[in-house]
């Protein structure tokens, strides 16, 4: 039942994913070691040899504390070093409509992929048209959609608009509001966004979902106001999608180092959609700068408010605005420290929000 | 050490309640597998034996991905059919005091039980008058109110009265507020409802709790404002609540298919009181329509505030309206996804709003 | 590769301290199972032996349901009588800082100690000053502060001060703002505290910090407001740190029944700063009076809002006030059960507010 196993044992990715990381960023260390290991090493080579024997090898010296916090460091200092780190792949990119006639027509393809969680750690991933997460999908309050769903996977699946209050033919749960669409099958969703339903959604299976959005089958599904307010008025909206199933645990599909990094010029505001797609809760901490908190999925809350740790839980999502008056580069993880940090280094749930002069 | 294990490993039971669900659910998947198995099975008994010979089987043709597909969809297809499925038992029932003079007497007898958590799924139960939840309690502010606990089990138990501000010696904390009540004993609670505490409270064993509470000894007490806000003129008013232990995860007591539906009709509006009292936390997802949040823990928040997906954790309870203008049959589960869902089907905390035109 | 170990098995170290816990509250226990034992136990001693033989062992009468309930609540009562029990050791002892010019100078030297945790239950820690938390830092909106770090430590380190909004040189992320603090080294961090940036906020590693601030490299960091809210006024001040390492689970360094009461007078109003410097998220109960949430992180809420049970993330501060009108001893918890109590009574994250009349 290696399905069932895909859900009952993250923790065995996550050790690969660390163990991948580990293996790319030891090679700096590699050379201490070795020097310490070479300092005592090769006294039986001096030895004059008689008859047959069998040499003893002389055990390395033991490293001095001074120089195991080294290496360590030194498997620290790779990882930082090697961020943000170029992997194959790029999910949440914007997806251009087709327009048929008024309607907005988005193509989606879901098939199974291999994707680059980090440098050389490649998972087997359920992906919309070959992403993770899927492409981003950004329409306007009102708006026409069509999206068409062609399913390329070995296994059923179906699409819920998460967040979006669509007529119950249009919801994507089968047997409940829909057949399950089959493999090879090809699968129409069309609707109108409801006017008053703006904010940060999301698009996912609603089928074997634990597996299919635990292993990529989920995408950001943006409602833009047809009035903003001003608060909303930011220089650069970031999408920012929280995973931890069998590929670790990610933002956007990637693991530190080969997370994204935010990026303002000083002065700047941003805003960061946080959606959570995983199956744990995630705390959520910027250093250097307070977030203030807009929306909850996609509501206004009653009255805006700061904070420097948001805890984001499965299916929420959360809208922040960050006022980008501190400048350098600013520590972006979740505070569930063994979902950022090993004693070999940053990994997982770690980026940056960079402010530049 | 039997008690400890239970909390140890709550995962042993989940297995056990998916297992006997698909076991109920695999009836219908087990027609085409047999059909597939059949095709080539058989080859061997043509054979013309002319000595004993040790017949060599032939191994059932493999399935193709779509019969793959087809037979998980049929277990997923199973669990939606037979929702809202029928088990023995039901918590939660409004109990009715006895008067005693002015004061409200409640009668409540503490016994382990088989409850049925999923069809054919039996567990063993710590309950109040044989119910899982226990009986709801539902009082109005100022009112006196006497619950006195018969106790049948087999080790020692008390009360505590969870949110309600009582003087101490009704709190229910054995060793610091009143003796253990002892198997066999019975035990009289006596207080009056604080006026300005209304609200969705609980009441639950605070003696073994880990234990006690995780296997049943819980219920609903809710007090009725004497001054109710306009915003809780509601047409339903639904109590839910969670449970994650060795009983599985649970929305009143049952697992999906058996959970039982929230039912309005088109235009009502509904209240639903969530109450957590398992030992993880689980983010509630309203599809079709959202929810609005009124009150934490039985007191206000500032102001309303609107979301589709609400997270609950061990000890709070959350109430929120549901203005139901979206008619159909809505999923509403915890979107800790594998609380909800395995590659066999739906499970544990699912169920739906159904909005009747 | 041990330090991973610390994370991966907490549960252990849960385990470890019930077991002390019980052993040292097992005596109480003892007399009564001894005295059942005995009741049968030595019928063997009066027979009379002709020639050697192997001397059947009668086995000792099974306990009544009774007996049992009594031993199970032995257990229980000997952990609530040993509160508050006195353990070796204080954590968030206030630091008088040292005046050099208008610097207010905090030294801090970080080492491995042993830390009792609970009577008996001795762990290895990493901590500032010899103490779990680290000592109390407490300054003003607008200081100069220096904090002076020596790492004694075997391996580097650096703090960084969460809540805080410094210049980026000052943030204490290894090898983004500064190097790592070798071991034997000294480093020094200088900056004036933001005006406008009050509240609670703490100091950590951010170096192995899932190591380093799991086994007690943490501490509060109180800035007070140059203009406190009329709300702020209380008689009593607490700092309330949450930790569930490979220490277990624990409220400012210590495990029931070695935590500390929190005490004030009836009719006195005190502040509690939650800070969660550990890997779970914890919801805290507290019996009998609800708590107002001024805080979250430092930074105002924007209305006032009740609760009795708080949901406290890793890296989330909350301030709230409690009103104390209700005299009593009031259990306060967190409401994951398995965090505070197992068949053996009360342990880990529990204490209790007690309200003198």
């Amino acid at each position: 039942m290696p399905d069932t196993t895909l859900n009952d044992r993250p923790m065995t990715a996550h050790a690969t994913q660390r163990r991948r990381f580990i293996r790319d960023s030891a090679l700096a260390a590699l050379a201490a070691g070795a020097l310490a290991a070479c300092r005592k090493g090769e006294a039986a080579t001096n030895a004059v040899a008689t008859k047959p024997t069998i040499p003893t090898p002389t055990p390395p010296a033991p490293l001095s504390p001074r120089e195991k916090a080294d290496a360590m460091d030194r498997m620290h200092e790779a990882g930082i070093k090697a961020f943000p780190a170029k992997t194959a792949g790029k999910g949440n990119q914007l997806l251009t409509p087709r327009m048929d006639g008024g309607v907005k027509v988005y193509e989606l393809t879901a098939s199974e992929i291999k994707w680059e969680i980090s440098p050389g750690n490649f998972v087997k991933a359920m992906a919309y048209n070959g992403q993770v997460p899927g492409p981003q999908i950004r329409v306007r309050e009102g708006d026409r959609v069509r999206v068409v769903l062609t399913n390329k996977l070995e296994e059923s699946t179906a699409i819920h608009f998460h967040g979006l209050e669509l007529p119950m033919d249009q919801d994507g749960v089968p047997f409940i509001t829909q057949p399950p669409i089959k493999p090879g099958d090809t699968y129409t969703y069309e609707f109108t966004v409801p006017v008053g339903n703006a904010g940060s959604h999301m698009y996912h299976s609603h089928h074997n979902a634990a597996k299919q959005v635990g292993t990529g089958m989920l995408g950001a599904f943006i409602v833009e106001s047809r009035s903003p307010r001003p608060i909303e008025k930011v220089d650069h909206d970031y999408v920012f999608i929280l995973n931890d199933g069998v590929h670790g645990y990610t933002f956007n599909g990637k693991g530190f180092p080969a997370t994204e990094p935010l990026v303002a010029m000083l002065g700047e505001k941003i805003r960061i959609r946080f959606m959570n797609e995983g199956m744990m809760i995630h705390p959520m901490h910027l250093h250097g700068m307070h977030m203030t908190v807009i929306d909850k999925d996609g509501w206004p809350q009653p009255a805006p408010w700061k904070c420097d740790t948001l805890n984001v839980a499965p299916g929420e999502r959360w809208d922040v605005i960050v006022d980008c008056r501190n400048p350098g580069t600013w520590a972006f993880h979740c505070h569930m420290l063994p979902h950022a940090e090993s004693d070999h280094g940053m990994y997982g749930m770690v980026t940056a929000l960079v402010v530049q002069k």
